[in-house]
């Protein structure tokens, strides 16, 4: 089971109600954070989530409501005496940019900052998941991520194994690890042996963008499509790189994803009045207020909203 | 009448419970800020302050909780389309730093941005108030400020104006501006016609620093002494350059200041744990909590704290 948790749910700038952006994803023990807006440290604080759990913080681009909490919650792992590395990664720039950011004051992190720029589409495997890259249009570089838990093998088929002559035993556990084992004198391959494969939970997070084909594209059969919708209609946007909640609604369609977010909500709007609008154009959306938590079990297949 | 707004009390990182350094002194329909660490701006729309009053910001130190919180408001700042300069006072180094942290993501400040680097004693004459900079003791380039209202005349005295030959009129305003004129062939000086001048307000706040005499020589009849008071001991403190709560007692008992503020309290103590550990020391001492104001007539005459 995977959990995102959304830490900041605004966009531009932080109001009384909610922060700016940075969604967390946890997965076993582990933090993932997607942009950090500033006073991400403290929402979580909030939200009891340690910073020490971080080991990667992508970013999707450099205006200050997405990045400007990083200094702190560098700080903090510092003062903490972290000694794993955290790996940044973010658009073409980024380097530069958070060269300058630990140049703007006296930080001396006790631990090494690895900044990986990304450009195109681009694919991260790591243990347990993998993240996928694709830029976006917001005038500046910027990228949208999927978040990809890794598929599972599905369950052992007890009645498939005694087919094969075999007893349930410790040589799954080998057979798990290996794919493929000789048992018996038989060889054995984990994919005859088990159901179907368990996919993974797929979360694609949009961040700053018009609408643009490439989430559309990068969001197919996934879990969770967390879209910027940060203007109710276009007469609000004007000119800005920004989604409207239809347009949002649109690519969610196209998209086939099971579940939509609407994100980065603009500080004009309470939450009461854009949940009502959103509602009234896209009534399956799901609008978080900070600290909600959407727990997700493999694919989609159990979602529910922790609050 | 000017007011002492405490946006945040605590120090080194936040905590849900209170934000890092800000203090915002409002004059007439002017703010000052001391010290901007990350989260002000939002501190700020929950205290109901527009970041446009703002004309300067005093920076004492950049320690990441200091300055921290400077991009989103200069960020803000430029939403709204702010034309007035900003200043920024810091220590030696400032330049540098605050180059820096605007090199580091896409800013398009819509004013000019004056940064005056302050080394050694200063004295900052501005128009209803100066601002004095003094070095203090915090491993780092790192100043301590004082906020000095400037004075003003004493009440006219009717007796004394009468036994001049004159009736009140006018030329009373014509006074006040230039100190001293020539009515009905008589040489008039505004401190003739004048009670005893009314001081104003005179509010010091240390930074972080350790104990040191600069501290007690510029809050000498000071009405508020805001000093760090980081830890509750010495055994907390350990050879950080901060100064605990019994130490900042004796600073301010030895300044003569009327009142003192304890400030930058450590994420390891409650505010309850807290307060009671410094009332038990200095009964005296206001610990203040984010939001808190504290409303100053004149020198200290009338002195309340509304919250």
């Amino acid at each position: 089971m995977i959990e995102v948790i959304f830490l900041g749910t605004g966009g531009i700038k932080p109001t009384p109600e909610r922060n700016v952006p940075s969604i967390a994803i946890k997965i076993g023990g582990e933090i993932i954070l997607f942009d950090v807006g500033e006073g991400t440290l403290r929402q979580m604080e909030i939200a009891r989530i340690s910073p020490m759990k971080i080991k990667r913080v992508f970013i999707t681009h450099f205006h200050g409501d997405h990045y400007l909490g990083l200094p702190a919650l560098i700080q903090t792992m510092s003062l903490w005496k972290r000694k794993d590395p955290l790996h940044i990664y973010g658009p073409e720039g980024s380097s530069t940019f958070l060269q300058n950011l630990l140049n703007s004051g006296y930080f001396a992190p006790s631990f090494d900052i690895l900044v990986h720029e990304i450009s195109g589409k681009s694919r991260l495997k790591f243990k347990e998941y993998e993240v996928w890259a694709f830029e976006v249009s917001h005038g500046v570089p910027a990228l949208g991520y999927v978040f990809k838990e890794k598929d599972k093998r599905g369950n052992f088929n007890l009645k498939k194994i005694k087919e094969l002559g075999l007893e349930p035993g410790p040589w799954m556990k080998e057979l798990e690890r290996q794919k493929i084992i000789e048992i018996n004198g038989k060889i054995v391959r984990l994919l005859e042996v088990t159901g179907p494969k368990k996919r993974g939970a797929k979360v694609v997070y949009s961040g700053d963008t018009e609408p643009c084909d490439e989430v559309i594209e990068f969001s197919r059969r996934g879990t969770l499509l967390i879209h910027e919708a940060t203007y109710v209609n276009e007469e609000d946007r004007k000119d800005s790189y920004h989604t409207t909640i239809e347009e949002a609604c649109e690519i969610w369609k196209k998209s086939k994803a099971r579940k939509l977010v609407l994100f980065h909500r603009s500080p004009r709007y309470s939450f009461k009045e854009y949940k009502e609008k959103a509602l009234s154009i896209c009534p399956q959306a799901i609008i978080p207020r900070d600290f909600d938590r959407i727990a997700i079990e493999g694919a989609g297949d159990v979602l529910f909203k922790i609050r």
